[in-house]
């Protein structure tokens, strides 16, 4: 019999939502059913309404019973994105850790589950830290989450192939739409620290590029990474060559790009003063600024061809490209399978863990994940980057990139062309 | 025996491409050769590499052939979003269309197909006139495409339920995101002329709001037309409102609003100058100008709660919405059919014509169109707007709109909420 504490559990969804942060939330309540239910340690499911700021809440209304829901309606809830929990943006400082654990021993809170990123994995980790101190038996868990596929110790995260799998689609269509009018098309698309979801527009392509120069490659035609240092004049010289070439050029850049100093290049170009955020960021999301940032700099910057300047237009992804009804089929039952993990690591006694994604098939058509755990601390706070060896050049991305990343966002449909 | 004359067919491909453009391009194809090129009328099949920029060219590299394309590939092209053939913003005047008409002497073009919107309709008009001045036997016929949906005697136009269906299942995930963290976030949707698209946002609420009042509607809460004059006062209050009353407001609104001077808004709110387009109009798509001046009006405009400003977004749908590669089931029949219907009017003997759809049965799960004509100068360059029955107050659509969109974007998923 494992080393078990009995009270209540307590989920938590943490951070931008996702199109299947549901699916981990079910997947926890179905763990727990199964395993600290049935063996009677876990007597209520409590659900944090808006992450920890329902736990630390005085009273009960920022909690919900979880148990109670019957299995038909929470299968509707896993397919339905966003967080059906609501969700915080809050990032828990040692004072705020102490609130939770405060509210934790209010509820008896034996069990806390919390769905997020690097910082909710964190969160997970000063709790515990400090509930161990204080000598209250608190098991901690954190569930992976965040489309910006950012987690360290982890293949990929849940959330990163579905909105993987709307780049990719949208990418698709636009590359048509950019080939029938002409022109140069900007994409913005998400990922302030990490360029896995901007090179996710590779896979419109339908294969790796192999190396071609820009204007060889299918569209997208340049990709530009926060991992490569951005350069504006390249940037100018490289559109102005695809452009020159096929009267056409289809870009994708990450809304994070920086120049060679590490300096974020959006709040640069931006026609008008940014937001600043939380903390202390300019905001980049939600917001068209640094799409018509670089349109005007390629409108200004690019020398027209026979007097006749180019047709330039940007699209920034915005929100959609997170909660988009339609998700990844592989990224729904991963994230289903992470949450239930989670469950099961407590049921099996385990006191604090993060739980991760391990790839162990990459064979064609034989893609195949497994699902296990970390120590909190390899995971919480820290970011991981696209490595070099998903980076050609200083606009591409390399055949291992593709390689990596088509089994995860699922069938994709054909297109033809004349 | 139909009054018939005998050479080649064109076809071509105008405007801002749909989804399903090309189903209407392979109808067309399919419809010739079940019918004028069976009979021998029609002897080869052109299509247009650019719309009627491809048939002004000297030579013959505008033009492709059509017709030894094999029906696989011709199925596969059906279901490609954007324009196959390519497209064109070039609106012919005068001059053109007589360009136009030397090149259907030139290549013995006598049955000419342009797929496209109003202006389509106008240059078949005009090349029509022409021809028949010049005693030059040419047959003309516009294929409805537009995702505006602005084209008169048309119940609806092919691309708009594609459209329509990628601004509902958008809304959908934004409402939930939304709900998840909070916040006013605003939407700002394609169509300069026509609210139609915008007024599809009010799907995603699943039901029609019958009237009630902005906080109390399923979200989005607010909705702006084109059709409704826009007073900045009156949207901040109502923003305003919902914000005090639920913590989060979402927000569609068309890229066309214009004040009660009938003066645009977009180029009024922009951080910076605004580019002017070929039609003197300021670019409203591809940029995320108005979203953001939108953003900053609010920001600015709106009282602090508790001292403590509101989380603005704004997502602006660009070239995505038109071109998403998942169209409305019904579109993309639909958009098959008027296609092959223009092709069986010429082989019937008819000389000029717009191919329209009209609804013949709009029950609860029955709906049914069906495919007829009008003349040219009942389509070419006139504009629908939303009708004032569709409309519900200064921001929000009625339930017949409901009714009416609600059978064209086809399955929506099951979005549940706890």
């Amino acid at each position: 019999m494992a080393d078990l504490v009995s009270g209540n559990a307590a989920i938590g969804q943490s951070g931008g939502p996702t199109a299947v942060i549901n699916q981990s939330l079910v997947g926890v309540i179905e763990g727990l059913k199964k395993g600290l239910c049935e063996t009677g340690h876990a007597k209520r499911i409590f659900g944090m309404r808006h992450g920890v700021r329902g736990i630390v809440k005085a009273g009960a209304e920022g909690l919900v019973d979880l148990a109670s829901i019957p299995s038909d309606r929470l299968e509707r809830i896993a397919h339905t994105p966003s967080a059906a929990l609501g969700s915080t943006r809050d990032k828990p400082d040692e004072a705020y850790c102490q609130k939770i654990l405060d509210g934790c021993r209010t509820h008896d809170i034996r069990y806390f589950f919390y769905i997020g990123g690097n910082d909710s994995a964190d969160t997970c980790r000063i709790v515990s830290e400090k509930a161990a101190s204080a000598g209250y038996d608190l098991r901690c868990f954190h569930v992976p989450k965040t489309i910006d596929n950012d987690l360290l110790e982890n293949d990929h995260t849940p959330g990163f192939p579905s909105a993987a799998r709307y780049v990719t689609l949208a990418l698709m269509g636009d590359a048509l739409d950019n080939a029938s009018l002409g022109g140069i098309k900007i994409n913005v698309i998400m990922g302030r620290n990490a360029g896995f979801l901007t090179a996710a527009a590779s896979l419109a392509r339908g294969a790796a590029s192999n190396g071609a120069s820009p204007a060889d490659r299918a569209p997208p035609h340049l990709i530009y990474l926060p991992e490569v240092p951005f350069s504006t004049d390249a940037f100018l010289a490289e559109v102005e060559s695809v452009y020159a070439k096929l009267g056409r050029c289809q870009i994708a850049v990450s809304e994070g790009i920086r120049d060679e100093k590490g300096e974020e290049i959006g709040p640069k170009l931006m026609r008008g003063p940014g937001e600043i955020d939380a903390h202390g960021n300019v905001q980049l999301s939600g917001s068209g600024a640094l799409g018509d940032g670089l349109a005007d700099l390629v409108k200004t910057g690019l020398t027209p061809k026979g007097g006749k300047a180019p047709r330039v237009r940007a699209d920034t992804f915005g929100y959609i490209q997170r909660c988009w009804p339609h998700p990844s089929s592989v990224d729904a039952e991963e994230a289903r399978a992470v949450g239930r993990y989670a469950a099961e690591l407590a049921t099996k006694g385990d006191r604090s863990a993060s739980v991760i994604i391990l790839r162990t098939s990459n064979a064609p058509e034989a893609y195949r994940s497994a699902i296990g755990r970390a120590d909190l601390s390899a995971v919480a706070r820290r970011t991981r980057h696209v490595p070099p060896e998903f980076i050609s050049g200083s606009n591409d991305v390399s055949a291992a990139f593709h390689a990596y990343c088509r089994p995860l966002v699922g069938e994709l449909p054909t297109m033809e062309r004349l």
